[in-house]
Parts: C-alpha cells; sequence; structure tokens
C-alpha cells in the first residue's frame, strides 16, 4: 500500500471552512488596525541565518528551519553547520527590525507598523501547536515617550473588543526596570537577575513553595532575599482593580526593605482606562515575559477561557539600533492568532450562498446563466454537483458546508430555479 | 563599516503603499472568485521533497529551496542530496493536488478551490522577479465534463473584469490533444512530439523560420512535416473572432494532409463568448503551456500591456490521481499575480485617512479621544510625529503618503481639532 499522502510533520492544512473563519477573524483585527494608523508591510519568509542567530530569539533559535545553500558541489560531504545560508523566520519581530534598518529613510519618524504572516519553528509537533503558525503584530518604532505603549495597548484592545471578546480578557502590565529594581531591593545579586525572574515568571504554575525552591536550590539568592520577594508579590496578590495602591501611590513596597517606583506604570494604566472605560486593566508584579530584549513597560493579555495568555508584548529600545547603527525606541504588541481564532464565535454568513445544482451532461449556457442571475441578486452561487433524485442527506450535507441556500439547476423539474431555504429540518 | 541591511537575495519587502495596492487587488481577485463558489484554502509553505520531486513541475524541481533534515550529527559531513528532506514549494498545484489526496474523503464530489499565497523558486535574481512572488489558483477536481473548463474561463475573466481590465485581455484556448493531431496528421512522430512542441511554442518570439530551423537541426522531423505544421499555422493566424471558421467548423484543416477535430473547443467559446458577451476569446493553435501535466484544453490570458501571458492554465486528469490511487479528473487556471499588481489602475482611498499631529511631551489621553472622534466619523487615524510649527514640506509628504487630511492634535494653537484636507496645492 502506498503510504498515506500527509502535510509534512507538524504542518497542517486549512479546509474551506476554517479558512473562512480564519480569514474573518484576521480581516476584523487588521481593520481596527488600520483604523489606529497602523501601516501593514510583508516581509519575506526567509531571512539570512546570520540575522536569525543573532540571540534575539532565545530558545527560538534552536527551532529554526535551515536552507541548504544553493550551488553546493553535490559529491563534497558538507557540516550541516556550513550547509545553510538561509532560514525560515521563527517571528516577525526580527524582520521587522530588519525591514526597519533596511528602508529606514523612507519611512516617517515614528512608524507604526503592522505585519501579519506565517512563521515557523521546529517544535516537537503535539495537539494544537504546529511547525506553521500565523503571528499579529503591531509596533511603534522611533517613540519614545508612553505615547506608543497606550497606543498600543488601547489598539490591541479594541481589537479585542471588536472581535466581541472585550469583556472576557484582562490586560496585564509590568515594567522590566520594575522587576529589576524590585530584585536589588530584595536583595538578589545583579547577576542571578535574569534567572531568578525565570523562576518568579513560574509563580502561578508552580506556587511560591516551588519558586522558593528553584532559586535556593540554584543557589540564586539567600532565603532573606527570597522570602522578601515573595512576600511583596504575596501582598500585591488580589489589590488589582480601579483602586489598587500602587497604581495610587505610584510605588510598591518590598517587604520592609525598601520601595520601587513604577514608572509610568500609572500614567499608562490611568490613560487606557480613561479611554476604554469597559478595559480591566491590572498592574501584576509577577510578569516578566520571556524574550531577554525587553527594556521598558511589559504587557500581556490574559483571556478565562483559554487559560493562558492571547497576547504579548513590550518596549524594545535596544534591538532596532543593533543593525542601523543608531539607538532607536521601539515598543510591539503581538496577537497569539492561533490561540484567539478559536475562541471567537462564528459570524453567521454575511450574505446568501447558494448550491446550484447541476449533473451529467447539464447544458452549461443556460446553467451559467441562471448563476449569474443568482449572483446578481447577491449570492454566492458554487456549482454542486448532484445525482438527478436529490436526497434529504445532500440538503443536510450542504447546510453543514455553509450553504443558505440551494436550487436545482437542470431542465424539466418543476423546481428548477427556484431557491430552496436550507434549515436544520429540510 | 557593517554591511548593508538588506533582504535574503532575490527577496523583496513590500512597503505599506505597495501593500496596500497588492492587497487591494488580491482582495477584488478573492471577492470575485467566492461570487463564483470557489472555496478557499491553505497548504503549509513547506512539503516533503519526495512530493516536489515528481517530476511534475518540470525545470521548476531545480529550483528548489531545500531544508535542512532536522537532527543531523553536528560533527557529520553529509551529501548535499542526503541533507534535507523538505522544500518550500514552487507552486501551489503540488500542494493542491497533495490536499486533494489528504482531505477527499471530507471534500464535495466535486471541489472547487481557491488557493492563494506564496511561493519560492531561485530563479537568478533580475529585474522585477523575485524568488518569493505570489500566486492565485482555482481549480475544478472531480468534473470530468467541459462545465469545469468554462467555469474557470467564465470566473477567471470576470475577475479580469472587476480589476477594470476585461477589455485589455484576450483569452487564447486550445487542447493538448488537438496539439497531438495535428503533429501526428503533419507527420511527426509521436516520440518526438513533445521536443516539436516545445519549438513551436517559440513561433511569436522566433518567426516560422526559426521554428523550422529547430526541428531540423535536431532531426526531429522532416522537411515536409515541419512545412505543413506552419503552412497550417500560417493559415490560421487572422482568422480568429466571432466568425472564425475553425470554430465554426469544429475542426482544421492541416495543408492536405487531413483534418484535425477541436474537440470540445467550440462549444467551450460559444458558451464563454454567449456569458461574457464582452470578452475576447480567440482559439490558438500554437498555445502549448509548458507544463507536462496537461491532458486536454489548454488557456491562457493575453495582456497588451504587458506583453505576455497574465494567466494560465488547463485541464490536468491524470495528476490528481497519481497520489490518491484513483483517477480523478481536474482543471485549473492560475493567475499571474505580479504581472497584473502593476497593471491595475490605484483605486482613490475609499475612507478618510488623517494623519493627527502631535510632540514632544503631547498629553496622552487628550490626544487619544480627539483620535476617537474622528475614528467614530468614519476616518482612519495615524499618530504622526511632528516639530511644533509644522513645515509645507510635511503636508505634502502625508499627501504623498496617502494621507487625506490632517489635524493639530497639540493643545493651544488655534487650528488644535480641526481637519485640514491635503492638496498638491496645500
Amino acid at each position: 500500500m502506498a503510504s498515506p499522502v500527509v502535510p509534512a510533520r507538524g504542518m497542517r492544512d486549512v479546509l474551506p471552512a476554517d479558512k473562512a473563519r480564519r480569514d474573518a477573524v484576521l480581516g476584523t483585527i487588521r481593520d481596527t488596525y488600520r483604523r489606529f494608523g497602523f501601516a501593514e508591510i510583508e516581509t519575506p519568509a526567509v531571512e539570512p541565518l546570520t540575522r536569525l542567530r543573532s540571540n534575539q530569539g532565545g530558545e527560538n533559535e534552536s527551532m529554526l528551519f535551515e536552507i541548504l545553500r544553493r550551488g553546493l558541489p553535490a559529491d563534497e560531504a558538507v557540516l550541516p553547520a556550513d550547509a545553510a545560508d538561509l532560514a525560515l523566520r521563527y517571528d516577525l519581530t526580527v524582520p521587522l527590525t530588519r525591514f526597519y534598518a533596511s528602508h529606514a529613510a523612507a519611512l516617517p519618524t515614528v512608524f507604526r507598523s503592522l505585519q501579519t504572516g506565517p512563521v515557523w519553528r521546529a517544535e516537537r509537533p503535539q495537539k494544537g501547536r504546529y511547525r506553521q503558525f500565523t503571528q499579529v503584530d503591531i509596533d511603534i518604532i522611533g517613540e519614545p515617550g508612553m505615547l506608543a505603549e497606550v497606543d498600543l495597548l488601547v489598539a490591541t484592545l479594541s481589537a479585542f473588543a471588536d472581535l466581541g471578546m472585550g469583556e472576557d480578557v484582562t490586560l496585564l502590565v509590568n515594567d522590566r526596570r520594575v522587576l529589576t529594581d524590585l530584585l536589588t531591593t530584595a536583595g538578589v545579586a545583579p547577576e542571578h537577575g535574569g534567572e531568578v525572574l525565570v523562576a518568579l515568571d513560574k509563580l502561578a504554575k508552580i506556587g511560591p513553595e516551588g519558586v522558593a525552591a528553584e532559586i535556593t536550590g540554584k543557589g540564586l539568592a539567600d532565603a532573606g532575599a527570597v522570602e522578601r520577594l515573595l512576600a511583596t508579590t504575596a501582598a500585591l496578590r488580589g489589590q488589582s482593580g480601579p483602586d489598587d495602591a500602587p497604581l495610587r501611590d505610584g510605588r510598591i513596597d518590598v517587604a520592609g526593605a525598601g520601595e520601587v517606583d513604577l514608572r509610568d506604570l500609572p500614567a499608562i494604566v490611568h490613560a487606557v482606562r480613561t479611554l476604554l472605560p469597559w478595559a480591566r486593566v491590572e498592574f501584576d508584579a509577577t510578569l516578566v515575559r520571556g524574550m531577554g530584549y525587553y527594556t521598558g513597560p511589559i504587557f500581556e493579555v490574559a483571556h478565562a477561557g483559554s487559560g493562558g495568555s492571547v497576547a504579548g508584548g513590550g518596549r524594545y529600545d535596544g534591538v532596532v539600533g543593533k543593525w542601523l547603527g543608531r539607538d532607536v525606541p521601539a515598543a510591539g504588541f503581538s496577537i497569539g492568532f492561533e490561540r484567539i481564532v478559536d475562541l471567537v464565535q462564528t459570524p453567521a454568513p454575511d450574505r446568501r450562498r447558494v448550491a446550484l445544482l447541476y449533473g451529467e451532461g447539464t447544458e452549461p449556457v443556460a446553467l451559467l446563466q441562471l448563476r449569474r442571475e443568482l449572483q446578481d441578486d447577491g449570492a454566492d452561487v458554487t456549482l454542486v454537483r448532484a445525482p438527478r433524485k436529490v436526497s434529504g442527506k445532500l440538503f443536510e450535507q450542504l447546510l453543514a458546508d455553509g450553504f443558505t441556500h440551494s436550487v436545482e439547476g437542470r431542465p424539466g423539474n418543476p423546481q428548477t430555479g427556484t431557491l430552496r431555504a436550507l434549515t436544520p429540518s429540510a
């Protein structure tokens, strides 16, 4: 028997009903972001390997699909490390920063970018995770002030609202500099800060005991520092809401060891709450975000139904400058498209979708003239090959396939040309 | 100096103005095809190398971007031929036939597919040709009758009409079986048929003498056969139009050596002309189409302004069955998106695009509330950082960037909040 014909390992096909749903969700997000003045760009799927291996991508850099160098002599063996010169992008941020460095002279002083498209990661295949998936990113390059953060947050919360999910999401904000000050004040040595944050990031998953065990087990900080850190986060828990003390005071108390200033966070949260009174916005001192390149405010959108984050981002002032040769401030927000596409209610078809039935030997011209009449009435019309005696089962299948009506297109039947509404009982 | 930051060789970025234009053109084509009942699908960019190396792609198979096999030992050299197991797709037809073989049980008896997306070919980079480019394909799988061809032709000509190009294009049709019969009747041996067709395909480019020299020079046919072949095509030239004899008679005369039946071509052309009276449709006995897999009618859309074909397709009954294990009729039509996107008139912006000016220290809440008012009036609003004293040059730049209006967003200016229409003289 022939081997089964399937997509490449970890990849998937998108069938028509899913494709329509994905395009509707993506279309809503793009429309919202365009109203907010983000300009859509496109970058190639492939980037030079050197740019994708620049330590900007954390563990994603170990999941690259590398592309074989062209023109290698066929009879000479080559080491894997020398075999490739390009790779598929693992996110849209590296290509964006490369894009900005390539085209800065042609772009406005502050560039508001929208980019959507596939990215590839050779993750271990598992249910619901694919090696090619879609990302949706907005970024503001060139604006140093908190206006950038407020703009990203308001636009993204508005996109969730336009998807009908505004009430279901919570925006969490923090700041990398606040985290650094918190660790220092609690007594963590700067050289262990990164690893302590990795442990702290797991607080919701493994609890305070787990976090304490990981930090002391690795010798990253002494028991006093760990205790101060966890006492601070425990004291903050449950304080969120419009009247939470840290945002009102603009600082947090680190278990008696000192205070940490919240910098722009109170102003950012106040602006978002004022502009979008329905939005749930909270300061979360345990929000870390994985990527090492963040330099200021960081944010995440949590969704009750998905048990995790559905969008994330922050300020990354150092990254663009690296390739451009001068410092450029930047901040971005990325929506986890694959996570939200299943959470959105499927909208009802906005147009008539008509199945026009035909069979062996149906005369094309009369059939297609009938189709044009149906199209002129505003319907999408699909030709559907069917037996002359149409069964109830076929009508059920047409309904399941998203059709709203059927029409007999063969001459000689009293029903020919008459629209028949498809209903579950039909 | 650092090396310039550019996209990978032969690849390109798409900047906002171009991206908007490309999306508008693609959106129009997709809307048209949806009205004609084609169901959009998506396949991964990557396919197993074995499927992309199945002799279906002609010379495209030598232009593959191959992907390094994962998990190769880092210290063992490997021959290039053993280094890859996946590759980027070079067209959308191979993935479609693989898709159909994977999902046939879940698809309707006759499946009308629409697929758009990037494909990759490692062609020698040259002006206007890129190694990643977009294709737009429709295909009908499972319909053996000429209804499939008529449907593909009417839908595609309608797409060109919806793009405002209906009057500029000419649809050329032929049939691979007609070509075979023509060669046989003229006296070409079957084993040389393929190579003779390759020569005949160059008739417009190198003229009848060039074609004759290529055929006789390679010893593919004797002088008599070549003379009969070229006399037949010469006699047919200029006969096209609504009253052309071959379509009326349903046959062509091969320079006295016999007649060749035109099979379904007269009925297909008659149907298209009846359904779309404005369309220019011609029988072209020298139309060959490069791909080896065509088995019946073939077609091409010629555009006066581009000096070449802007769409092409035909029936390929043998291909889908190869992977599915049973015969499945199929026909498709592919639009050369990159060729037409520059031929379409850019539509005027259909909404207000407003530049909202701000500067250092502008208070976010008031600025973004003003933005919301402008959005509520139906505008797309972009925040634009600008010096306090706005120059005429900036207004010109905003106009060039596609904005229709500007608004001063800083308090304290008498113009604050007032829409200013941008005009070339402004």
